[in-house]
C-alpha cells in the first residue's frame, strides 16, 4: 500500500526475492499508479519496475489483498489512519504486516508508535492477530530501487515474525537484519529527520557567512549537532521504555547519517540556514510533506506530557526544541552548542 | 609542543583564551617555524597566529618550557615518543599536559593509550606527578583556526585536571567538555581513522561503479559501514576496560562524522575504491602520515593477544581486519555486509 518513492522502491527486494507484487496506490496516487501501468517507471525514481510487479489503483485493494501473503504498508506518516482503515477487516487475521512508513502518533498527548496505532486502528477480531514488523536503517528510495547494498532493521513485538519476513525478503542487495527494541528503533527512525535538519541547517549557516562548500567549513559543529541529535535520540528511547543503545545502531547512527546525504529536509534546513524565511523556504516545498516538521510538531506536543511524568524534564533536548522554533515557527538559526550534551547554561 | 596544522590551530583558543603560547616545532617542523616566524601564516592552515602565539624552533624547548603553565603536546602519533624523551627531566612536576595527539601505540603486543604511553617515558620522579589530559571528538584543524565553532572532549585519568584544562582553554567558539571514560574516548579517537577510510572507500565503489556524485549514490552503504565502525567501536573500547556507550558520543560518532568529512583518509580511501591500486595511491600521499594505515596496522598486531586473552574473538571486527587488508595488503575493496553487526557467514 502506497506507490510513493519508497514504497515502490521497497517492492524491488520483494519482487528480486522471487515473490509476486501488487503494488496499491493510496487515493494520492492515482497519477503515479496510471504512469506506472503505462510505462512501469516510477516519476520520482526513473527505474524500471521488476517484471512480477503489478501497479494497482486503491479501488483495487480488496482484490490485491484476497491471497496475500504479507501485506506491506507503505504509505506517508499521515496516512496511516487512512491505511488502517482501508485495510480494516478486509485482512486476513494472521497475515504479516510489514511497515516502512516512519513517524510517532499523538494519541491523548502521548507518543505512539504507527505500528500500535495502526494496530489499534484495525476491528477487534483481526486486532491480536496481526504482528506489524517495523523497517528502518539507513534506505535512500532511489538507491534501493537501483538495487544498491543497503542493510536494514525488522523490528516488531513479535521477534519471529521478523524473522520470518527478514528470510522472505532478503536479496543479496538488501540485507534485513532483525532488532528486538521496536520502540527505540520506531523512535530513532521517526526522530533522525529532526536533527538532520539541524545538520543541514549549520550548512546553511556556513553559507550565510559567506563560506563555500569544501573540507574547511562548519563541518565541526555539524558533527557536534550529529552527535547531539543521537544523544537526544538516547534521552527519549529510554523515556517511552526502549534501549538507548539503539540509537548507535543502523536505526539512529546510521539511517541519521544517510538523512543527512540527500532529500528533503537537507534542502530544507540548507535553506533555513542560509537565513532564507521560514515561509519562503516552505514555498519551494508548497504540497510536499516535509516529515521533519511533522515529528518535531509531534514532539512538542508531546514534550509538556512527558515532562509531567518526569520523563523527560523541561531543557533536557534544547537542540529538538530549537529546531521545532526554527522549522514550525521561523525564529533564528542559532544552534547553542552551550546547551548541548546535557549542559544546562552557558558558560 | 608540534606546529602541525593541529597543533598549531589548537594554540588559537589557547592564544583567545587569554593565554601567552609558545609553539615549539618538533625537529620536523623546522621549516614550518620559520616559515611562521617570518610570516604568521601556517602553509597548511592559511590564517594568521593570533598575536600572542610565539613560534620557535625545537631547540628552544627547554627555555620554552621554563616557567610553561601548561604543555601541550600536538605532535604526530609516531612522535610521541619522541616528545616524551625531549621532554623528559625537563617537565616540572605537577605541570598539566594537554595531548590532542591521537592514536593507539603497541607496548609488548598489547594496546597502549598514548597519554599512558607518554607519562610512561618520563623519568621517575616526574611521571608520577603529572596529569595528562586528552582532547577529542569533531575538530578540523582549519576550522579551528578559522575560530568556527567546535565542541570537543577533555579526558583524563584525574578528572579535576581536565576540569581544571577545561576552564583554562574555554572560548565562545571552542568548547571542551569533560569526558570520565579515557580509555573510551582515546579508542574511539584513534579508531576513527580506520573507518574514515571504509566509508570513503564506498564513495569510490560507487565511482568505480560509474556513478556520479549525488543524492543517489551508495549512501546506503556508507551508511551500514558508518554504524559498523561505531559498532567495532564499542567491541574495541569494552575489550580494553572503557564504556562502550562513549562510541555513541563525541569521540565516536562525532569524531568519525567529521573525519568523513574531509582530509587525507577520505582521499586515500576514495582512490582505493575506485580501483586505484594500493601502492599507486599511496605515491600521492609521499612522505605523508596516513594515520588510518597506522591504527591500521597497529590493530592488526594487537589482535592475536586480543584474541587469545578472549577480549575480543576472531571474525568479531570483521570491517577492521578487511580495511588493514584493503590499506596494507593491497586486497580488493569488498565490504561484506553480510558479516556486520555480529554475523557470522554469509546468508
Amino acid at each position: 500500500m502506497g506507490a510513493g518513492m519508497m514504497g515502490t522502491a521497497f517492492t524491488f527486494p520483494c519482487a528480486d526475492a522471487g515473490h509476486a507484487v501488487r503494488l496499491v496506490g493510496t487515493p494520492l496516487d492515482d497519477d503515479v499508479i496510471a504512469a506506472l501501468r503505462r510505462q512501469r517507471v516510477h516519476p520520482g525514481l526513473g527505474v524500471e519496475l521488476p517484471a512480477s510487479v503489478e501497479p494497482l489503483p486503491h479501488a483495487a485493494l480488496g482484490a490485491a489483498l484476497g491471497d496475500a501473503e504479507v501485506v506491506g504498508i507503505g504509505v506517508s506518516s499521515a496516512g496511516v489512519d487512512w491505511a488502517g482503515r482501508a485495510l480494516g477487516s478486509r485482512l486476513r487475521p494472521g497475515v504479516p504486516l510489514v511497515m516502512i512508513t516512519k513517524g510517532l502518533a499523538l494519541a491523548a498527548s502521548e507518543l505512539q508508535l504507527l505500528p500500535d496505532r495502526l494496530q489499534q486502528l484495525l476491528p477487534e477480531p483481526v486486532r491480536d492477530q496481526v504482528f506489524p514488523v517495523a523497517v528502518a536503517g539507513p534506505c535512500i528510495a532511489g538507491e534501493l530501487a537501483r538495487r544498491a547494498p543497503t542493510t536494514v532493521l525488522f523490528t516488531g513485538r513479535d521477534p519471529r515474525a521478523s524473522t520470518t519476513l527478514g528470510a522472505l525478503l532478503a536479496t543479496p542487495y538488501y540485507l534485513p537484519l532483525v532488532a528486538e527494541d521496536l520502540v527505540g528503533v520506531e523512535c530513532c527512525a521517526a526522530l533522525k529527520n529532526a536533527y538532520a535538519l539541524g545538520v543541514a541547517c549549520v550548512a546553511g549557516l556556513h553559507e550565510r557567512a559567506g563560506g563555500a562548500a569544501g573540507a574547511v567549513a562548519m563541518h565541526n559543529l555539524e558533527s557536534a549537532v550529529f552527535t547531539q541529535g543521537i544523544w537526544e535520540m538516547q534521552r527519549v528511547v529510554q523515556a517511552l521504555g526502549g534501549d538507548p543503545a539503539t540509537a548507535a545502531g543502523l536505526a539512529g547512527v546510521g539511517d541519521l547519517h544517510v538523512t543527512c546525504n540527500a532529500g528533503r529536509t537537507s534542502r530544507f534546513g540548507r535553506l533555513l540556514g542560509s537565513g532564507i524565511d521560514l515561509s519562503r523556504a516552505l514555498e519551494s516545498f508548497a504540497g510536499i510533506t516535509l516529515e521533519c516538521r511533522e515529528i518535531l510538531a509531534v514532539m512538542r506536543a508531546a514534550l509538556p506530557g512527558l515532562g509531567r511524568s518526569g520523563r523527560i524534564l523541561a531543557g533536557e533536548l534544547p537542540l529538538l526544541e530549537r529546531l521545532a522554533a526554527i522549522a514550525l515557527d521561523g525564529a533564528p538559526v542559532e544552534l547553542a552548542m552551550q546547551r548541548f550534551f546535557g549542559r544546562r547554561g552557558s558558560t
